[in-house]
Order: structure tokens, then C-alpha cells, then sequence
């Protein structure tokens, strides 16, 4: 009994191990195929990413030639490798942050250099027993100093990855200065490499399809802008449809765009930060008042918690009566598309960089709305409701 | 005439000069005070700043001994500038984000080395005109997927500096292998001399005085709800406190509190994010649930947003007239303080990790104070009572 059902055992570990190995291709199939759809979409949302990737890896062959091209590699030699290097981490998505590492890159090597050397010659002074023990007081002074400079919150905006490249410089050209003398050729060497690498960044993606952080900001601005206005222009319907029946749950995508411009602060201060270190570009002249989008930005969202905070009315079990419903749609509706109509006419005056024309004549027209609502409500119209189906906030 | 008044010009010059080198030393020694004033503040916010700066000026120390030991170096030799670059770039603030960077930084370089040394014996096998060509090819074939893996979200999120060093290291391996013969000797260096920086950074950041990420969060997402409880507490008062007099402008920035709320998703989920790096440690085991932390955050978020909607009627212009505001004062505010009290209760708990004690208590209280002005609205007395002066929205 025991060695059959062993062998009963046996042959259903089989079946099962069958049953996997032949479910492995489909479950690898459908694995491979949700894969590549996500590929695509990644892509597709924003084929700058595609052409970003293929400018990484032409600028990351065009500088490997050093190691090819005889001529180029017995200039440089091994110390080619600091334009690779500088090539990986300074090519960033848009142009300001490219130009932003770059330049930070390269001064803070030029400046740590510098002090590199002075600190190498100084423990030179102090003889063979004393060089090693000055040399890591040197590293290790600047490196704390550095690190707690890091902390400070406007170096941390604009000149945290020159810090840290000031800390790295600086202990590599002290340091090996204890082991080569030609301390001098080395500084220079990792100088003018690192500024070929950083060359070849900055004008490849200022060159080959730009991506400006600025328009970015300008465009985040003003799509955010229209999304509250597409919101606004919407609730009123929403509001008041629900109370009839429940049909639109669709729709609701579409008035919750206002969402993504709650938590859009951090976007913002890093595109506005990229931005100022970007030239002139199209209609953004150098120093274009890029500040000043971070305010609109804020009050943007202040204006987004406003409507999340009406938007919890509409997800609220507690909904108007319906004859008191009816007797103010008309006016709340009309509030709420005005109100909007005006902001997404706002957003396209910021897109276009013109005036706006009709936006006054909306807001009007929401103001004459509210006076409306008003006079509604100071009509006799309560005397018979129930008070407390209109504020919902209270059950 | 124009003689006297050139030289007039030139005494006026001279003085004006004297007086501004005069305001130097003053103006200077101004700045001097408010930088250190600055540099104390920032050290007396968070000593741990200050902890985490010597430390890594300790690694950077320790690890250019291999410069100074002849054994280590003879071993080393210039590789050992990896162990220093390693230490400069992956020693963070928290210990998560340290092992975080110093794991990615270890599992790229042993995978991209690897690889690179395939690609180098591939492209070795296509004769001398072939090799670089196909190196090159190979080059920008890895460098434009790579950099495309890293739009992923969920890549983006944890492995974003893998990606940056797997670049790297095929680039750097593949392309020296070129020159360099002893390419498995090269990279053997680089990925021990990385191992040593990386060990060096892990073990003092999680042995002198760590600061891990995981509690952070949790001190965090229990301060952001004591902050919302406070303002909550305070609201009430403050709201009839101005309808009578306006003497209480110091007291608001104890209840503006709460703003910090609204922006911390960035700060809570690289928090969680590092944490998950984190071993276990004091009240938290290994894989603690940290998600759940950022739910919590939302929601906290989400009340963060009401509060900012509630204090908009604050600041408003609009205020209920004095007899309504007598008659609901004593219901409101009981409602406010009475929710704040809960809050606070449920950040207490989370900060001590035990069960909320009164929190119930507070909320039942809060919820008869809301029956209360419930009741107070059904009376009548509402009948002289102009409504909209309750309704501050609608003005």
C-alpha cells in the first residue's frame, strides 16, 4: 500500500510538474506581452522619453571614441574614463538640469582642484610621518564641512550634486597626490575630460531635440489651471445629476482631474529650478521670471483644495432634497460653469502668452450667479425644508 | 568752473569711497553673524545634521588609508579611488537610503560587469576593424535601454541609481577592455574596491548614532496628525475669538500648523521608500508595514485639505453676525475641540504604539456636540435671522 500510493504520489508530482512546465510558455507569453504594452504606453505618453534615451546613448558612443581613436587615447589614457563617467551622470531628462549638473560638475571640480592641490602641497611640508596625518585632517575637515554645507535648504536646491562632487575632487586629488607626484597633470586631466564629457552633454541635448524644463513649467501651469476649470465646469451637473439617479460614474475620471495639481508642488520647484539655468528658447528669454509660476502654482492649488473639499459633497451620502435641488440647480450650476469657463480661459491665456479676452465676462457672469443663489436663498424658499439637507456638512 | 567741479567730483568720489570702505568691515562682520547665527539654527533643528557630517568625514578618512598603507595600496593601487568615490556618493542621511544606494551600487556592478565582459569577448571574436564597431554598437544599445528602464515608476522609485551605475559599468568595462587586456582583473578591482566603500559606509552609518528612515516616517505621520488635532482644537476659539475682537494674530501660527501637511507626500513616500531598505530595528521588525504609513498619510492629507477649506472662513471678510455666533459658539466649538482632542489621542497612540485609549470618548463627544447644533439649527432661530450671513461661500 505504502510503496503504491508512494508511486500514486510520484506520478502526480509528475502530472503537476507537466502541467507547469507546459503553463510556463503561456504564463511567460502573457508576461512578455503585458511587458512590451507597457513599454508602448511609456512611451507613447511621452516620446520624448524614446528620442531622451537615444540621445543618452549617442553621446555615450560619441565620447567612448577617446578609448578608440589612437591619437585621442594617447593623450588622455585611462583618465578617459572620467568623460564616460561624466557623460552617465550629468545627462539628465530636460536641458536645464543637463546645463545645472554640468556647470556644477565642472566648478566645483575646478574650485576642489584647486584647493586639492594646495592641500597637497602644504602636507608636503610637514615630512613623510606628518604628510599622511595632515592629508586626512584636510578630508576630513572638508568633507564635514561639506556635508553639513549639504544641509543648508538653497545649496541643497541649486548646488547639492556641486558639493558633492567638490567633496569627491577634492579627497581624490589630496589623496592620490601622496602616492603621484604629477599631482598637477592629474588635476588637469580629470578637468578637461570631465569638461569634454560635460561639452558633449550640453550640446547634444541642447542641439538634438530639446526638452526645456521652462516650457515644461509654463505648460504644467496652464494644463493644471485648465484641469481645476474642467472640474469647476463639471461639478454642478455632477452634483445635482446624482441626486436623480446614478448613472454617471464615467464621467467622473474627467472631474477629478483637479487631483493631480494637489500634490504638484515638488514638479514644480524642480522644473522652475532646472528653468533658470536654461539659455533663451523660443518664447522664453534668458531670466524669464520662472518665480513667479511657482505662484500661480500655489495658488492654483489652494484653488484645488477648495474643490476637493466640495468634491466631498458629492461622494457624501447626504445630498439636497430634491425641491430644494431644483429651486437652486439652476444658479449653483450656472456658478460653477462660469467659475470654470473663466479659469480654463485663464489657462489658455497663460498657454498663448496673450491676454485673456472673455475671462472678465465669465467671472461676471459667476458673480451675477451668486447674487442669484443669493436672493434665492433669501426668498421664502427655506421656510418649508429641512435646513440641515443643505448643509451637508452637519449630519 | 570745470576744473572745480571735476575735482569737487573726485573729492566727493574719495569720500564716498571712504565711506564705503569704511561700511566694509561692519558689513561684512553683519553677514559673518547671521551665517553663523544661521549655521547653529540649522544645527540645533536637527543635531543629528551635525552627527551625520562627521561621519562621513570618519568613512571618507578611513577609506584613503588604502593610500596611506603601503600593503593596501600595493594591492589597490588608483582603484582605490573607487572605495573613495563610493563612500562621497552613497553615504546618505538615513541608514535606508545608504543601504539602498550601496546595494544598487553593488548588484549593478557585479551585473553590468558581467555583461561588459562578455560584450568585450564578443566584440573580440569580430577582428580589429569589427571591435570597436561593435562595442560602440553595443554601447549605445545598453545605454538607450537602460536610460529607458529608468521612466518606469516603480524603477524609478527604488532602482534608479542601479540603472545609472549599470550604465556606467558596462560602459566603463566593456569599452577599457579595448585597451586593456586585464579586463577581469579591472573589474574585479572595481567591484571589490566598490564592495569596501560600500561596507564602510553601510556599517558606520548603521552602527555610530544611525538614523534610520522607517522611524522618521513614523514620527512623522504621528507629528502631521498632532498638528492637524491642534489646529482643529484651536479653530473654534479662534473663529468667534475674531468676531469680537482681533487681538489674536499671535496664536495663528500655532493653528497654521497643519499647511506643512498639505505638501509632505514627497518627503513620506522617499521615507517609506528607505525604510524598506532598513534591517529591523527598536520597535520595528523587518518588512514593518511602512505602506500602510503612507495610507495613513493620505488620509491625514485628505483633513489636511478640509482644515484649509475650514480656515478660508477665518480669513474671510464674512463672519457670522453676533447673535447667531452666540447662540452656535458653544456647539461649534466643542465640535472642533472635541475632534482635535481625537486626533491628537490617535497620534499619541501611533507615536507609543498602543491602542487609542479616549480616542472613542472624544469622538462621541464630538458627535453630540454636532446633535447639539443640529437641534440648535431646527429651532427657530433662524427666523430673524439674515442666513446667508452663515453661509460665508455664498457672498
Amino acid at each position: 500500500m505504502d510503496a503504491g500510493s508512494g508511486s500514486g504520489d510520484k506520478a502526480e508530482f509528475f502530472t503537476q510538474g507537466r502541467r507547469w512546465l507546459k503553463a510556463l510558455p503561456v504564463k511567460f507569453k502573457a508576461n512578455m506581452v503585458a511587458m512590451v504594452r507597457n513599454i508602448r504606453k511609456l512611451g507613447q505618453d511621452d516620446p520624448r522619453r524614446v528620442i531622451h534615451s537615444l540621445k543618452v546613448g549617442l553621446a555615450l558612443t560619441l565620447v567612448s571614441t577617446f578609448y578608440y581613436c589612437q591619437p585621442l587615447y594617447s593623450n588622455f589614457g585611462v583618465t578617459a574614463m572620467w568623460a564616460i563617467m561624466t557623460v552617465v551622470v550629468v545627462f539628465e531628462f530636460s536641458v536645464g538640469a543637463t546645463l545645472g549638473k554640468g556647470l556644477n560638475r565642472g566648478m566645483a571640480t575646478l574650485m576642489a582642484g584647486g584647493l586639492g592641490i594646495g592641500a597637497h602641497h602644504l602636507a608636503n611640508l610637514s615630512g613623510h610621518i606628518g604628510e599622511p596625518i595632515l592629508l586626512g585632517f584636510f578630508v576630513f575637515l572638508q568633507a564635514t564641512i561639506s556635508t553639513f554645507l549639504r544641509f543648508f535648504p538653497k545649496i541643497k536646491s541649486r548646488y547639492d550634486y556641486g558639493m558633492l562632487i567638490f567633496i569627491l575632487t577634492f579627497s581624490l586629488i589630496s589623496v592620490s597626490g601622496y602616492r603621484d607626484d604629477e599631482i598637477l597633470e592629474f588635476a588637469q586631466k580629470r578637468l578637461s575630460t570631465i569638461s569634454i564629457g560635460g561639452s558633449a552633454c550640453a550640446i547634444i541635448s541642447t542641439v538634438v531635440c530639446p526638452v526645456w524644463a521652462g516650457e515644461d513649467l509654463h505648460n504644467l501651469i496652464a494644463l493644471n489651471i485648465e484641469k481645476l476649470g474642467n472640474s469647476l465646469e463639471g461639478f454642478g451637473d455632477e452634483y445635482f445629476k446624482r441626486t436623480g439617479g446614478e448613472e454617471s460614474k464615467d464621467d467622473k475620471k474627467f472631474l477629478e482631474g483637479y487631483k493631480s495639481v494637489l500634490n504638484s508642488k515638488n514638479s514644480e520647484e524642480s522644473l522652475a529650478n532646472f528653468a533658470a539655468w536654461e539659455p533663451g528658447h523660443g518664447r522664453f528669454p534668458f531670466r524669464h521670471p520662472w518665480k513667479l509660476y511657482l505662484k500661480v502654482g500655489t495658488l492654483a492649488r489652494e484653488c484645488a483644495y477648495r474643490i476637493e473639499a466640495l468634491n466631498g459633497c458629492v461622494n457624501a451620502d447626504i445630498q439636497p432634497s430634491s425641491e430644494v435641488g431644483s429651486i437652486i440647480q439652476e444658479a449653483c450650476t450656472n456658478l460653477s460653469i462660469e467659475s470654470g469657463k473663466a479659469l480654463k480661459e485663464l489657462a489658455l491665456a497663460i498657454k498663448k502668452m496673450v491676454q485673456p479676452s472673455s475671462a472678465d465676462s465669465h467671472i461676471e457672469n459667476a458673480k451675477s450667479a451668486a447674487k442669484n443663489l443669493k436672493s434665492l436663498l433669501k426668498s421664502g424658499i427655506w421656510e418649508d425644508i429641512d435646513l440641515l439637507k443643505v448643509i451637508p456638512g452637519l449630519h
